[in-house]
């Protein structure tokens, strides 16, 4: 399993009228999180899209468990829970300055080739970094 | 159960990259669709927070069929599956104009009180609107 | 000039901490009711993107004069100013369903050529469903 | 002049379907480079809304130069032009991490009293911190 953590600050216009950040933005600060983890596996989102890999989400869901607001400093945590092929599982917590969990989720992608719109198998650059962070077992899996 | 229906144009600015509409918009989209069944049941969510009741969202699921793009004119189909009492249960479906189905998802949320934060009963103007549409059977489970 | 005007309903999560619509969102209201005008001139958005014509924002300016809140019914109401060039002025407004003016302002946009990314002359197609709406004198200002 | 300055990545649902940051978002990364400047300057505003005090912007105006995209990483240049009284003008300007000019703008704001939603002077905490950046000709003007 591979780890991946960042941070950001809750902005003024993710609130609602309820004063809390708006449930559909976690789903947005989630792809932050993988966007950051993307960067750090030497295949960042917008390198995968130049290279013709379309990297769509297939289904996703999540779980809420405390309201987050203005002003909140937010460290979102995210795996790569199995060996990557065609498709990948990621795991996403948030979490707050004070270590509240905020919600949980797991969100479910799959590598298209841009061109024809048909599942490719993970780009090599992706499985080569990660190959340290998974034992055989969970590689055959 | 009660079933409602809305439609929506997809706007420019819900598309991304990939020149389809962001993940994160068909939970917005949902939302919509419950903003207008409230509406229909007498008890728009404006109306319920002037009465010092929130509704948040307690957890959700999504499962991404098919894209939508810019000008594609969207169908919301929001059912309220369920007798509500303090939590409640509501299911989502997304079809274009072709009736193709983008979507479908399952949207837990919760009433609270808006001091207490506290969890309330379902409001009696919405049991009052929805009890032609559920059988004593369905109430009682 | 040529007038257009749509009507939307303020969405929840469009409402920000103070419990009004964000001004950022008035500017994608805006957007909108643009991209009304132009379905109804035979020219939709993503019509002109299929035919390798891009139309970005080069500056805008705003005046808000009155919040709008969920639940409020909105209605646009855009112009075409001047007789479309390269560049194109736009002028919307913005009332709520009490007649109240909620916020006004302008749009500077520009015709591209997707490809060379070059400025390009408006379609003739656009040039023909507008040019009843202009006076001679308005065509050769 | 007080000038504050702050950094932000470009998220891939911030784009749009031209595969650059839509528009309406550099109002919200503006809105980002003031909270930032309100923070330096002693008063987050969470803390200004705690107090009472809303801040609401009257009207913008903003000049888009270039284009950005996923993967570009934002400097955002904010500046307390203006002694503050009730209204006060932030300038903003944003280059991308090339040093190219990707958009600048003027913001109108207004410190309003949170219950009777009239206009008031800037909190004195505010002023305090501003002091040392404005000669006294700058405050009397």
């Amino acid at each position: 399993m591979y780890n991946s953590e960042c941070k950001l600050e809750v902005r003024y216009y993710e609130t609602d009228s309820m004063a809390i950040v708006h449930h559909s933005n976690y789903i947005r600060y989630f792809e932050y999180g993988r966007s950051v983890m993307m960067k750090e596996l030497g295949m960042p989102i917008e390198l995968l899209e130049a290279n013709g890999i379309m990297l769509p989400v297939v289904s996703l869901d999540i779980n809420y468990q405390s309201p987050s607001k203005m002003g909140d400093i937010l460290t979102i945590k995210t795996q790569f829970v199995n060996w990557p092929r065609v498709k990948i599982l990621i795991a996403h917590q948030i979490y707050n300055q004070k270590g509240e969990l905020i919600c949980r989720g797991n969100v479910n992608l799959c590598f298209l080739d841009s061109n024809t719109r048909k599942p490719v198998r993970a780009p090599q650059i992706v499985l080569d970094k990660l190959e340290s962070y998974f034992t055989e077992d969970e590689k055959n899996r």
